[in-house]
């Protein structure tokens, strides 16, 4: 029997917070903010009350349409902490009027024939893992209806090149799979969001994600040799290079266009050999501004860590891979072509010369503190959704910075967001890791727990997140350094995007897409429309 | 007293090939092409008959104006192999009827102001180094005049952040003057073109240059945190970051637009310490495949050798370090951080590997192969022009291609170029290098040396020309690696291109120019014009 995915929240219904871990985690809760929470259950998505829906699909497309409650109410929000509570509540305030899900390139073109035609909003879904409204269908009211474009039937490997290392791959092949097709040729693709389990190439390509890996290479941008897209006006397929200078180039204008320019459909995408040589520490920095020090010197030496994860001292606590009373910094050093061990060894005497202090080596059972995150962050999402369900917020946050503003940017984010959860919330506490490490900056990742109760969650984390993003946007970082724009981050985008940029981009969007069909209220507003955020 | 820069060719005047050189090379060419050809003289310029300015600058723009026929003639043609000979024979068909030369951005601001209401097509230059026609001002007749807008003026390296390891610098500063105001820093940008010397920032930026390295960060994209620069709309000025996921990147729309778009002005480039820790290598294998092959697995390795140059036997032989019977591989490691002797001793291995013989190690007189390489390198400019006044021909192109298809790609290459040269011209010799190493593919560079006469020598390349660019488009090439596109390359350019980008870039560029005024016809026609090339 085939697992069941879950309609509201993360991953398989199977795997939920339940039981014991949903009893420590509530203890867990009570003890951080003074209240357990009751757990709430899920309504069941037939009884939502979803609107009849507004458009019918043309024949050709009636074998690949589904109008039924469930497959709408799950296409019709991604994964944020604000899209689980709204489902949870069984709020789901424009939902889609369709799923489509077209099983090779001519159904997706017959579905922006039909769209562009009929005026019905497209909004390409991958894996449904966006966390910042990049698959809700809130399109505003200029449109017939809503279709969820589900690329999950573009699901295969099609070729591997093992000389070059490269594969080429369908937008709706996940995480998972695409290891599976490569690993018997000793490759991969060695791009690990946490979304990885559950998110699509396509989905990737579109937000620019970047993954677990901390240097070199860390979004997946950099893998792309070349696309392969479906706008409304046709196909646009890049030429697959291993690197051009012809003219601006055609894949960065597709990377990030979150589906408002074209249907990704497939790629070329850039392969690395499986490692054979690894060497990892952990090392303690009684100061999280010392340990951000080393990771800059990090950063700056070129050894190229694949994990140089700054973790503070609250959230290694959080996960249990710290007292709480030191920042923790995760270091891994891989390669398929020689040993990483010198690397490690200079990596580490940077660490002591800030200051840092180097767990002794494990030697039994997993892989000490490293081991201990990894798990903890693969299930971090279900346990979201059990806060959730347990009536309190959690949720992140995320940027980038220059090394010369850091320390500014880091400090007013956490303070602002920490008064702001006082204030709105009663309780809570704001967490930080870097999670990417540059010569010339890095990314911030801010984690809030915080008190609240239901039907105020999402208003509160709101405010919550607002506040952030000021600080953030004030601070000189960017809005997203990875979980992509959406809907949810509109209005710091616009401000952080050069004015002039936008018009370039919404030029090119009427040359791709004159029905203005493509996920509209992403990136862009529909023309005569402001932002339905 | 300040040097003079030669109107017609590379350089300073005084640096020419002359005497025992000139002769040495004479000599060369006629061993090799039957022919030593005789030396011409460039014109005056003063006595080229440019015709009478077709347009006067606005009062406002008087004192940046220079309508000096020296000052016409050696900023109406960049630096091909053709835009010399074009200048020796005193054959400026397109010639710019003004140079403006703006102090700062309101002067820019104020010429495309102008430009834009006079219908007046402005070329944005900086060190007019361009090999590809980029800075040509053959704009066609749609326009009353052509204006050669000099960024030399804007020659400041702004600020420099030490902690981040950046700084903003104007687009008008050139390779050497950066290097002098970062170095007090221990920094340097690690970018060096063969035009380095000549080449300006903005230059770089607009036409995604790649640099000496062969791996790792190769084109100049990836330095760039942020750019401003001035459309006739007004300014576009990007976020300075160290990585975003927010959209698809304004900066990449500007990287590589070859002065269609807008004007750039000033960037925030990434910077990297001075090397303190060094390890070089030459290495000979008998088979230029072969040393491909380790090229492949130096590539894939992720050792990132900061230069991986394998030289074919006849070029190794023509630049005198290689006696023709085997290909050269330089290598070299270098690193601010640590030692980097392990690396070169596995990349050696791996030479071994397939079949290469490390030079013994040079402990005196310089540092032996790859020394001598780089200073013919550097010379090599003044030695193509010396050839082109002897009446023959020497001239360079590049492409990048996967592993999979390079063995394809090169001998195809080599085969019709060499064809096309034997035809054509009679005699001379098609040399390869692969000057940049990635992962899945390798950048071949192409030399040419055919023998000619005065007055054939363009149409000849031409040809030859021709018969290269057909066959890098139909082995899956790109038309430039990172010579850019501009005038010259544009037929193979608007083949490779996916017609949609082609159709979103110019509508970007009507929403940023709507006059139409920016460099046209390189990368896009004018409304109404087909390319005038």
């Amino acid at each position: 029997m085939s697992r069941r995915r879950s309609w509201w929240g993360w991953g398989w219904e199977d795997a939920a917070v339940t039981g014991d871990e949903l009893e420590r985690l509530a203890g867990m809760l009570a003890a951080f903010l003074g209240d357990a929470g009751t757990p709430r259950a899920a309504p069941d998505p037939a009884r939502l009350g979803l609107p009849v829906p507004r458009v019918r699909p043309p024949d050709a497309l009636a074998a690949i349409a589904d109008a039924s409650d469930e497959g709408r109410a799950a296409h019709s929000h991604g994964q944020s902490f604000t899209d689980v509570v709204a489902a949870l509540e069984g709020d789901l305030d424009a939902p889609c009027d369709l799923v489509l899900r077209p099983r090779d390139e001519a159904e997706v073109a017959a579905t922006l024939d039909w769209c562009s035609s009929a005026r019905v909003a497209a909004i390409p879904f991958g894996g449904g893992t966006s966390v910042v409204g990049g698959v809700t269908p809130r399109v505003g009211d200029g449109y017939a209806g809503s279709v969820s474009l589900d690329l999950g039937g573009l699901d295969r490997v099609l070729e591997v090149d093992t000389r070059s290392r490269a594969a080429r791959v369908q937008a709706g092949v996940l995480g998972p799979a695409l290891e599976r097709a490569v690993r018997p040729h000793g490759l991969t693709l060695r791009h690990q969001p946490q979304s990885y389990e559950f998110a699509s190439v396509g989905g990737w390509l579109a937000t620019r994600s970047a993954g677990h890996h901390s240097t070199f290479a860390t979004h997946v941008d950099d893998r792309v040799e070349g696309m392969r897209a479906l706008t409304p006006q046709g196909p646009l397929e890049t030429r697959r290079l291993p690197a051009s200078g012809a003219g601006p180039s055609p894949d960065r204008l597709l990377l990030g266009s979150e589906g408002t320019l074209a249907v990704i459909t497939e790629a070329w995408l850039r392969l690395v050999p499986r490692p054979l040589h690894t060497a990892r520490a952990s090392v303690r920095f009684g100061d999280f501004t010392a340990g951000a020090a080393a990771a800059r010197e990090l950063g700056q030496s070129y050894l190229l860590p694949a994990i140089c994860r700054l973790v503070d001292a609250t959230e290694a606590f959080v996960n249990r891979v710290g007292d709480g009373s030191t920042s923790l910094l995760l270091l891994g050093f891989e390669s398929a072509d020689h040993p990483v061990d010198a690397d490690l060894a200079r990596a580490l005497e940077i660490c002591a010369q800030h200051g840092g202090i180097a767990d002794p080596p494990e030697h039994r059972g997993g892989d000490g503190a490293a081991g201990g995150w990894r798990s903890a962050f693969i299930r971090l999402p279900y346990v979201r959704d059990a806060v959730a369900r347990l009536g309190h917020i959690v949720e992140t946050f995320e940027t980038a910075i220059t090394w010369d503003r850091f320390e500014g940017l880091w400090g007013a984010v956490m303070e602002r967001t920490g008064a702001a959860v006082a204030g709105i919330c009663g309780a809570g506490v704001v967490t930080c890791r870097l999670t990417h490490v540059y010569p010339d900056g890095c990314a911030p990742y801010f984690t809030v727990i915080a008190r609240s109760r239901p039907g105020a969650q999402r208003a509160q984390w709101a405010e919550v997140k607002a506040a952030a993003s000021e600080a953030i946007l004030e601070g000189g970082g960017t809005i997203t350094h990875h979980h992509a724009v959406g809907r949810d981050h509109r209005p710091w985008y616009d401000r952080q995007r050069p004015a002039l940029a936008a018009e370039a981009l919404a030029a090119a969007k009427r040359a791709l897409d004159p029905a203005w069909i493509l996920n509209p209220g992403v990136l862009l507003d529909a023309p005569g429309q402001s932002s339905p955020v």
